[in-house]
Formats: C-alpha cells, sequence, structure tokens
C-alpha cells in the first residue's frame, strides 16, 4: 500500500500557522512524525489563505527535503505554481493532479515526463464529478491512453476517481469501488488506484471508523495507494492487514510491527 | 448484514462449564447479551465433550426459548443429532450445516423443506476444503441447484465458502472473498452468503483488527451474514459502517446506535 501522508496541508491549523510564520521545525516534525508511522510519500499543499503560493510551496519542499528523501506530491489545482515548483523538487515527486479533459491532462503529462515525475489524475472533466461508475472509468481509461501516448509509464500515474462524503452522497462509496475494480483490470500492470480517503467521512461522526472500514473495502476490490493520515494508528493497522489478507504479505506474530518497519525503510 | 451470535459454543469455557452443569443462567445471558449486542439469530453448539449431544442441545434450545424469540442456528455435524433436534426447536431455526455432495445436501434440503427451516451449506466435499475460487464455486452452484430441486427458497439457504486461518492458509482470504463475489451473482435474489468469521485469525495475534478487517472485505464482495462475536463491539461498529457505505443505510451523526436499536428490536 503506497501511502501518502496529508498532515502537510494549510487546511490544519498546526500546519497553516508553520507556513505562515516559516516555522520549519513544525513541518519538518510533521513530516518526521509521518515517515516514522509507516508514510512512503508526503503531500505538500499550501492551503488556500497563502498569498505567495509559489514560494510557501518551495519553501515546504526545501524545508521537508532537510529531513526526507520521501517522494513530495506537489498539490496544488494552480498550473502555474505547479510548473514553476516541480522542476525544482529534488528527488522524487508526485503531480497532484491533473483532470482527465485532454488538453490539460497532455500538459500536465509532459509536465511529469520532462521532470521524472509521477502524476495523480482525476477522473473529473468540465462536468464535474461524474455521478455514475461509467463516466469515473471513461475518464480513468481517457488518462490511461493520454498517459501512454505521452511516454509516462502507467506506474508512474495515479488515478483518483474522487471520493465524496458518504453524508452527502451515499451512493458515491460504492461508485469509487466499482470504478477501481474495473480500472485496476485495465492494463496490465495496472495504474495505481488512489483516494483522498478523509473525504469519505468530512463532517461525519466516527471519522477514524468510516475511514478504516472504507479503506479495508476499497483495498480488496484495487485501491494501492490513499492519502491519509498515517498518524492515525487504528487506520495503519488496517491497511497493513488487508494487505495481509489480500496477501501482499506473510503472516507473522508481529506482521503489524514487521509491515511499519519495512515502509519506514 | 445478517449477525449469528458465535458465543452459546461448548467451545468457549463459560458455555462449556453451563452446559455440564445446565447452568441455565449463563447461557441465557450469553443469549441476551448478544441480541442486545445486534445479533439477529443464534449459533447453538453443545461442543465436542458432550456424551448426549441430543439431550444437551434440546435443553439449550429450550433454555434460549424461555428468554429469546431469535432463529436458532443448530451447529451440529451429526446427522443423528440435528435430525433428531430441528423437529423440536419452536419458532425460527437454521442447519447448520450440510456438505454440498448430492446425496448427503438432498438429505438436509429435505429436513429444512419439512421443518421451515434456513439451511447452512458448506462448499466442501468428500475431496474437502477446495483449494481454489473454482472449486467453490462449483460447489456452490451444487447447492443453489440441489436446494432448488428440493424447494428450499433461496432466501433460506446460506453458502459458507469455509474460511481457514490466514497464518497457515494465506491464499484462503481472497479465494473465499472471490467465491462470495461469484456467487452473489449467480442467482437473482441470490442466496444468502455466509463466513465463519473468527476462523480467519485462529491462533493469530491481533484477532479482532484481523476480524473486522476482514469482515469488510468480504461484506464489500457480496457477504450478507456471519457466524461472530456480536459482543465485540469493534467487530459490530464495522459491521454497520460497511452497510453504511456499501448503502444499505442511510447516514444519520447517530448511525451506530440507530442499528443497533433496529437490530435488537
Amino acid at each position: 500500500m503506497y501511502v501518502i501522508g496529508e498532515r502537510i496541508n494549510g487546511m490544519f491549523s498546526d500546519a497553516k500557522a508553520a507556513i505562515r510564520e516559516k516555522d520549519a521545525k513544525v513541518i519538518q516534525d510533521l513530516a518526521n512524525k509521518q515517515m516514522e508511522a509507516g508514510a512512503w510519500a508526503l503531500d505538500v499543499n499550501v492551503g488556500p489563505a497563502v498569498a505567495d503560493a509559489e514560494d510557501a510551496m518551495l519553501w515546504l519542499v526545501e524545508t521537508i527535503r532537510e529531513v526526507s528523501d520521501a517522494p513530495l506530491v506537489i498539490d496544488t489545482a494552480k498550473w502555474d505554481v505547479m510548473a514553476a515548483v516541480i522542476p525544482n523538487v529534488p528527488g522524487a515527486k508526485v503531480i497532484n493532479s491533473t483532470k482527465a479533459d485532454p488538453e490539460t491532462a497532455q500538459k500536465y503529462v509532459e509536465l511529469a515526463v520532462a521532470n521524472d515525475a509521477s502524476l495523480i489524475g482525476l477522473t473529473i472533466d468540465a462536468d464535474g464529478v461524474p455521478g455514475n461508475v461509467d463516466k469515473r472509468v471513461e475518464l480513468g481509461a481517457q488518462l490511461i491512453t493520454i498517459a501512454m501516448e505521452g511516454g509516462l509509464p502507467l506506474d508512474k500515474l495515479f488515478i483518483d476517481p474522487i471520493i465524496l462524503p458518504v453524508n452527502v452522497a451515499p451512493k458515491n462509496p460504492g461508485h469509487c469501488i466499482e470504478a477501481i475494480s474495473q480500472l485496476s483490470a485495465f492494463a496490465d500492470p495496472p495504474p495505481h488506484l488512489l483516494l483522498g480517503l478523509s473525504n469519505v467521512s468530512q463532517r461525519c461522526n466516527n471519522r477514524s471508523l468510516i475511514n478504516r472500514t472504507y479503506l479495508a473495502m476499497a483495498m480488496v476490490n484495487g485501491l494501492d495507494s490513499a492519502i491519509l493520515d498515517p498518524m492515525d494508528s487504528e487506520l495503519m493497522d488496517t491497511a497493513i492487514t488487508a494487505d495481509l489478507l489480500g496477501e501482499k504479505m506473510i503472516y507473522c506474530d508481529s506482521y503489524l510491527e514487521a509491515a511499519r518497519l519495512v515502509a519506514s525503510g
């Protein structure tokens, strides 16, 4: 399971304050703690309230790189910021994200290939988030085609079918799982299938319970990566146990500890 | 989700002692607590150490019926005991279980139909527990055919693909889920798909974690019933949340409490 830590994001108050005050220690602590908890990569999002997003993103990248070689998942909806930051990220990096309409996706694939970056593609186009499975699969297939035509290997493509909160979109969790199941059978090897997990429980009670239950349901159907909070130890226990039950690892009495050791390098 | 409480079973020391000493209060407490925790039915198993299994089973049935109208799941591998007990179970009842070979299964279907009982059929025959998906599906289909030919409606048939412990049979959890997925698409309406959940974690560490993670993975693929410990509240939380995410119920802030209220009538 490719776990991408979600906590370096200006939507969280601790990260927001640290970005505003350029407090490197808070950011580096968030990086270290997520990696120790088993993250494979770190999402980096300056949040909505920043005046100069490019400057803030470059500071975050530099600050995190002082303590971690983990892939950095550059998370911004602004093309200008992405195009300016990606060439300046040392080491492994992921573009988060492109939409699926061809003109946009082609531009992002070019940026990824030119900078040896991976790319997260959302199954969304000018019509918004699909209300059914078929359109998600169609847009996912479109992303696969554009990636292949643009020279991006499929193991560098992450398709995100976009999970919405279960309290406002009750059919959505099932739709995403069905889309993941279909898309993971689409190519061999398939692209990665990814979710921004926490969104499923936005404004719900029992958030951690909903997140970890949904994670197990999605993993058994082909989800192999997620942006989530690795410091939620029950959630990480579930991810590791779903890998065990999906025969991605062999049981030993200390399988939880063993998996964390492997993940933290 | 049809939850069958597993705790009235002579393999547990409290139930074993109560059966030996005919201590009605212990048994009735186990019945009441499992029903309050959200069980739909109660498994009844005298355990291996009883001299007169028929007598012990009839005493258990009578004792439980003094406090509960829940379906009783008569759990014995001995045909003579089953044939003697089933006609003497007042109210709803489930036969647990038959194997899939035709001669045996036909006999059990007859017993079920004659007594208005439901029937659990195991995907096992003279060759033992299948080591692959195909044989499980084949034996499940055989059970469906025998039930239909014998006049047992499919909503009274529970197919159990037999889960083995993940520490000794690592491929088995995946095989069972794939068999469940295929069999749940086999007939419309499909038979119930059932697991004896706790077996997946037999002699493992983190048993509750493994059980609840596997439950979510199986439910999203068609499992609609399980023999489990309803007093494991984290497990029941997972079952309810998987129903929520599978759109079997609508979110409200108190969805866990609401589901338990509905289940306990």
